[in-house]
């Protein structure tokens, strides 16, 4: 894991919703799965992206996801391993929600790591 | 903080979505702050319970929650702390949803807790 920046006044924390085509749900695990762990463990303003796909319904995923300011942003979403999950992924995902969100508590804190 | 339970087979990833009525949005923040901080700090089984409000509508409230185990879900739900929150904040919520969910990649880790 990288060594990861503290979180500025520009920072994101967000509640990207996405659902997936029933058809390519396995394969867009796979991606998206690829990229959260390389963006987590070589980005230094990735802070958490966490995946989760709902019991009810496993085409239903939330990702949190919380960046430590716009331009970290920027890099991640200009990044090899982020365009090769978006592009392979376009055809596959339904539709896709940006949440951003304000934490209750400024205290509560998240440290998120890729187990090796 | 105290020191947490590893996750068992029988734990708990949810995502809780609440609906305040934005008549009593700032009071139910402070019992929800409260409730998220006492639990973490001295619950070994909550393992994450990180809150979060839609910046758009802030009633809408998403709470990530993870329980090591079933035995330490029902540990919480009958603390005071918990039983307190529940009981004040009763009039004060439109809507509840509990929608269990599962991680994507089991080596990503949160590890969650209060700064002080």
């Amino acid at each position: 894991m990288c060594e990861k920046l503290p979180m500025q006044n520009d920072g994101i924390v967000r509640l990207a919703k996405i659902q997936v085509n029933p058809d390519y749900l396995e394969e867009y695990m796979k991606y998206a799965v690829e990229v959260g762990t390389i963006s987590l463990e070589t980005e230094p303003g990735v802070l958490t992206m966490y995946a989760v796909s709902d019991k009810e319904n496993p085409c239903n995923i939330t990702i949190l996801e919380t960046y430590a300011s716009q331009e970290a942003y920027k890099s991640h979403i200009s990044s090899c391993h982020f365009q090769k999950y978006k592009q392979r992924t376009l055809h596959m995902v339904d539709s896709l929600l940006l949440d951003d969100v304000t934490p209750l508590n400024s205290n509560n804190k998240l440290k998120n790591y890729i187990q090796r």
